[in-house]
């Protein structure tokens, strides 16, 4: 079997981190050789690129530099580490990617579908999750969550209005695209994690 | 008379630092009010991603990651510090701006055209220095001089062809627009600072 790459999405507070730590598990238990990455980041300059476009500056980050600094820390992460350990038959297990940028820089902040499509195709060549699973969850629960766990970051720092429109765009991503499954994640966390297992379960059945 | 933007363009070691002196001390002849910018850079943002892409790292940067990380600094720039310099009356003196992109990224590199013109648009928003001076050396000559200064940054260790088709495409570019005048830098300082004094003594003839 060829290796799959799998994606975690969803907004702040919707649950990913012990999302990944299910499918870790589950691919654990399939005995798949797996490693695990995350966006933006996941490689030394993919993390210092992070870090800048993570951190609350005095000068406003605009749409675009913000948009143009996703694609460069996702061009090295696509490059060095997730075509590299596809090509050498390594699952990648993804924490966020393109769909994020789709989602927030398109929803969020209202950039261009043509920027956005572009600057995928340069990135990406082609590459695309065999499986999403996109964690959907209020944002006004989800960011009362993400408050909970301490400091919120730049993006996380924006308006419920900015949190609705990413959600409304992931939502018309995933129903047009059946290789993002979509989980309720306001649900109770034994549901949710159900729910998850589920989504692997007919996805390592497909590839039967 | 609205405020100009004006960039010096070159090699290493080309003379950069000397021609932007020139024109600094010629445009408070002129009691112009400028400010100096440098590219990749300029703002707090910009200087963060200049220290990415300039710093050699262990990781291999992709030619589309530099070329991402450039257009994201240039981004802050121009929407932070060239545009509302310009629009409240001030004049720009630029070292480095688009056409250096243009040259290291889509000369030296080979990155397509069409990658190119897509980010200069998205970025710039029609933005387009009122004079760029373009001091050509010979590659050699100019990584000799560089080399002198001290250690060279992650650009500047690139083999003598690198620099040699950035140097074409300069020339290619510059033979198109009469907004980019080539100034002759293997030449003697003294000669290299009068062909600098008139360039400029013909832009401002233009403007009257």
């Amino acid at each position: 079997m060829t290796a799959k790459f799998i994606v975690i999405e969803g907004l702040e507070g919707a649950g990913k981190s012990t999302a990944i730590a299910v499918c870790q598990a589950y691919l654990q238990h399939k005995q798949v050789e797996f490693i695990n990455v995350r966006e933006p980041g996941g490689t030394p300059v993919a993390e210092a690129l992070r870090h800048i476009v993570k951190q609350a500056h005095e000068e406003q980050i605009t749409g675009e530099t913000e948009l143009l600094i996703m694609y460069a820390a996702r061009s090295q992460l696509v490059a060095n580490v997730i075509k590299p350990a596809i090509d050498k038959g390594t699952w990648v297990l993804g924490d966020r990617h393109d769909l994020s940028s789709q989602a927030y820089q398109g929803g969020g902040r209202g950039i261009e579908q043509s920027k956005l499509s572009f600057l995928a195709d340069m990135v990406l060549k082609g590459l695309k999750p065999d499986l999403t699973i996109y964690l959907d969850i209020d944002p006004a629960v989800g960011l009362a969550r993400a408050k909970g766990r301490g400091e919120l970051d730049r993006i996380e720092q924006e308006a419920l209005g900015f949190f609705e429109r990413t959600r409304e765009r992931y939502l018309a991503l995933a129903e047009h695209d059946p290789s993002i499954q979509t989980v309720d994640a306001n649900k109770a966390m034994p549901e949710v994690h159900a729910a998850i297992t589920t989504v692997l379960d007919t996805f390592f059945e497909s590839l039967k």
